[in-house]
């Protein structure tokens, strides 16, 4: 039938996301490594002792949501399946055509609204106590939106915030029964929570991103010559899984290949003087790591290694002026003013993206380390640190720590690259 | 860095689209089935011989399309990444923070709009003569549409369509670039084109859905009791692979865990004289398939064999009512009524869910055949016929085929069920 998606056994088709290749390989399915080894015995029960939300850190999240919607005089967020759902709710469910709400009012218990002939998993899902209203197929998805608003006392002159992540269908159709006027857009008040990790958050974090940098150390000891990227890859990924993390990713560019920051579709062979890029991350309880390494398994040119140096010291002026109340583009601006220095150009030349990006539940999300963003650093953020120094048809290096903003700096999850020769710290 | 999302080597981090499970374990990981033998050499090949879309055939596209909009006076479709946008262009580029936009103007060529960093991979997706706009990471992604439109010759008084798949910050953000009042949504115009398939667009919905029958029956034929459903659901896929299907998805659900139209968290051993139901379905160049069969390896009680009869009446009904020009909501009402006749209960009651979905790129697209839906069915359009009876507690039954309408009736891809002793044809 209907999409497949099951807790069994299933994977779930995802229409409205295809991946970017045309028939992607899963990496498990990729050639062996030449090292006829692809256990990480060292790495079993790395991820171990670190706990998922439980009930007590759900209900403290729709708490603080409640605060920011009654600050803003608004009377609920209505919110689609997907991260933010998960935020506040703990819950996972994919998006299909037949959408899943969460409605949280300004005070009181959230109530779900979703498809009738899946209220069994619905109410294995959201608990068989939660507060859960279903439509048939015969009628819109958004219909009792209204009097559910009503039930949880939110007055019908009370606006209420729509998850702008949903999509735009689900916004179209929450305006045509609210009223357009009803309607503003969730994104702040979703932001203003999501943005400031709390300490379990935090040390998912972590224990995620240091586990990505140790899969790595471990991976890269089994490179050699004439090993091609996606051999790589898989190899980096089976470390991954060994040390406890899930939705694994994996982006492994030599030589000139990583010169494009995601890459492109040649699958290249390593030579010597080449360097390597890996970028890299998995989840711990949904909390994602993204980390990357640049290296070389011999003797490089003079002016990948001054790239390489670069780029590092980028880094670390960049973590320098990581501290609350610093500017989000004033940290871009630090990293980038160390690339043009070194003579590798200013703006986005040779430096072509932003420094950085939020993650969490979402591999990038706010805040954006870019230029032109305002945005004041607070503590509880964590970000990427990612500069980087691309020379079309020669070469790429990027180094990628996540970082955490504290009460007087920041941290740094798991170690920095020391030098091109102790990439891993 | 950044989505790693990559050609090579990696499979893609969707934040947008979280699994259902909260750690997805990939089928290919499961464990082996006791047959010890997963290969079915039979099969390989099944899918050769059916080419994907070439450029004139996206062309005409295009032109339909464009054809709509100037029919409907309006100046433009723009379109997000996703099942669209592969209609239009033939690309496939994931969603991310930064959206990649394509403009169609009512007449002459489409231009691009993405961010500048990945010019080169996005040239390759697009074709170097292509008119792509970039945009830096200090602006708004959107900043350009207004001045792209006005060079495409789309006057400024012209309302612009937008894909309501987009998600709803990028919707926002084109009413905002734009004024609310010149955007609309452009479902019906993307639905009338993409609802009515072409000779070639049917050619790989019939082969891709006859690989899936194929796999099934194959698969099946080493299902033995004691086996377990993520046992069968590994062999499952791993013949639609052989068969050469690509992004493959299996639902296997034993006895009473059928009775959820889409499963449980629950992984059950199969024990005699329970009903086998398994949903699954891949894509071929992109369109899927998505086929449903239940089945038996030994007697059943005389209530399932009953259940069992009568959903295939029920979809013996359906598919003599498919023809040009019946309504969706008729369909579904010829099938409903049987399964009611049989004592099943009408309405939802049993048969809990729509009798299908419209299928192409999209496993879940326009049109669906539910009580409500008025459209008239014209030849051309693909969809699900796939009654189900479901008695919680004790069993589910469900047959799926994918028909398309043609001149004076219907076509069914690939074999029909004849009985509970030959569910395979």
């Amino acid at each position: 039938m209907d999409d497949g998606c099951a807790w069994a056994t299933s994977t779930c088709p995802e229409p409205s996301a295809p991946a970017l290749a045309p028939a992607p390989t899963p990496a498990v399915d990729a050639p062996r490594s030449p090292t006829d080894d692809d256990s990480f015995p060292a790495l079993r029960g790395f991820c171990d002792g670190v706990p998922a939300a439980d009930e007590a850190e759900l209900e403290e999240r729709r708490a603080r949501a409640q605060r920011r919607l009654a600050d803003a005089g608004l009377g609920a967020l209505i919110v689609e399946a997907g991260p933010t759902l998960t935020y506040l709710s703990g819950a996972r469910w994919g998006q299909s055509e037949r959408p899943l709400l969460l409605i949280l009012p300004a005070s009181g218990e959230p109530a779900w609204v979703g498809p009738a002939f899946e209220r069994q998993r619905l109410e294995e899902l959201v608990g068989a106590r939660a507060r859960l209203l279903t439509w048939e197929e015969d009628v819109s998805p958004y219909g009792r939106v209204p009097a559910a608003l009503g039930e949880l006392g939110v007055t019908r002159a009370a606006r209420v915030a729509v998850d702008l992540d949903a999509r735009g269908f689900v916004l179209e159709g929450l305006r045509e029964v609210l009223g357009a006027r009803r309607v503003v857009g969730g994104a702040e008040v979703i932001r203003s929570c999501r943005m400031i990790k709390g300490a379990r958050e935090l040390a998912r974090l972590r224990r995620a991103n240091e586990a990505t940098k140790a899969a790595l150390r471990e991976a890269a000891a089994r490179l050699r010559p004439g090993m091609r990227e996606d051999e790589l890859a898989a190899l980096v990924r089976r470390a991954q899984e060994e040390a406890g993390l899930t939705d694994i990713w994996v982006l492994a560019l030599f030589g000139p290949n990583a010169a494009l920051p995601h890459g492109t579709r040649e699958r290249r062979a390593l030579r010597e003087g080449e360097l390597v890029l890996v970028d890299t991350g998995g989840a711990l309880h949904g909390y994602r790591s993204d980390i990357t390494r640049t290296w070389s398994i011999g003797p490089v040119e003079d002016e990948l290694r001054r790239a390489w140096d670069t780029v590092l010291q980028a880094q670390s002026a960049a973590l320098a002026a990581l501290r609350p109340g610093t500017r989000c583009a004033a940290v871009d601006a630090a990293a980038r003013a160390v690339v043009e220095r070194a003579g590798f150009g200013g703006g986005f030349e040779r430096f072509t993206h932003r420094l950085g990006h939020g993650i969490g539940l979402q591999v990038h999300e706010e805040p954006y380390l870019r230029p032109g963003n305002e945005r004041a650093l607070a503590a509880g953020m964590t970000m990427s640190n990612e500069p980087g120094i691309y020379v079309p048809g020669r070469f790429g290096v990027r180094l990628e720590d996540i970082v955490a903003v504290t009460e007087d700096g920041a941290e740094v999850f798991g170690p920095r690259a020391q030098s091109l020769e102790r990439p891993f710290g």
